[in-house]
């Protein structure tokens, strides 16, 4: 990390991509935030998230906590162009991923050559979900949301209708995957949502 | 960082803190994002911060970068009780630290005892501004809104009339003292925002 080689273009090449991801903060996902009960934009998505791997890190121990920090910060900045994709609906997935890595390329582009291909490096890690980092970053990703919603009456579940089997069916591969143990414990929370709200269904 | 002992109980407390925090999105700020131009809260400035700090580590060679990261990611968390206070306003520093005391007991209180410990000592760590790091993040934490306000008309300057001495005056001592050898560059992007408004002014 000492290439501290900047000419002002460099620095400025730095700048823009600085300025470039603020557009994030009007990518608005499908959930929504506890007290406002707007819809989350997926910068604040990101900053949940970070913190998310802060405090439940030591729950995967031997992860390398601070890579798992810097992809889930950079994990959405593709959809500065190509928007959130909510997983409830349905969608082409080999058209988006085109759209993401032409998105990549050209928001991790504007940035100095060694920087664009460590934060392309840490999406692509993010999206192929292989290592144990990635694992527990997609859980997480998978995790905030769901507890979101069963502060928010339901949240996207209710838009949607799913029913408590579709909402295991969804979340608790990814997460039972990227988080050993945890489950059982979300899993209590995601019964006592729906028996809370049994009358309604 | 494996203190995996946990019970329900224990996860619990740390579920409560991740559901708490969710509140930061529901601060503003002064400042205004690029494309919406609507006040920024917290939680998205913390995710800006935390990748400025990804994309200029560099320039200050010798810090742990992880710690500026979690630093950044924690440093407004108590504004989920205290609210954000502007820099260009006049405020009484003494209470508003007893205030964000307070807020930091009660919310940093709410996880395990060696969570709270860790995430209480990066907000005083930052507050203080003796390390390096913290020096680093509290530069990022007035750069960042300097490019917002460069990049949407003067921001909270123009709202607040400040002349470009006083921007220079109140951004640049902090920027020096955190990140070595960029204070031209940024003083280029100011006056280049007050020469192509010198009308207005």
């Amino acid at each position: 990390m000492d290439d501290v080689t900047d000419d002002a273009s460099a620095l400025a090449r730095r700048f823009a991509f600085l300025a470039e991801i603020d557009g994030l903060k009007a990518v608005l996902r499908q959930n929504r935030t506890i007290g406002e009960r707007r819809r989350e934009n997926s910068a604040e998505h990101s900053w949940h998230l970070a913190m998310f791997a802060l405090v439940l890190g030591d729950r995967a121990p031997g992860l390398d906590l601070n890579r798992v920090v810097a992809m889930l910060l950079v994990h959405d900045i593709v959809e500065v162009d190509a928007g959130d994709v909510p997983i409830h609906g349905a969608y082409d997935a080999a058209a988006l991923a085109l759209v993401e890595e032409a998105a990549a390329a050209r928001i991790f582009g504007l940035l100095p050559e060694p920087q664009r291909d460590r934060f392309a490096a840490l999406w692509r890690e993010f999206e192929a979900s292989e290592t144990a980092e990635a694992r527990f970053a997609k859980a997480l990703d998978r995790l905030q949301p769901l507890l979101l919603n069963t502060l928010t009456e339901g949240g996207t579940w209710a838009e949607n209708g799913l029913t408590e089997a579709q909402v295991m069916a969804r979340y608790q591969p990814v997460i039972e995957r990227g988080i050993p143990g945890l489950w059982p414990f979300v899993e209590a929370l995601v019964r006592s949502h729906y028996q809370r709200h049994a009358t309604t269904a």
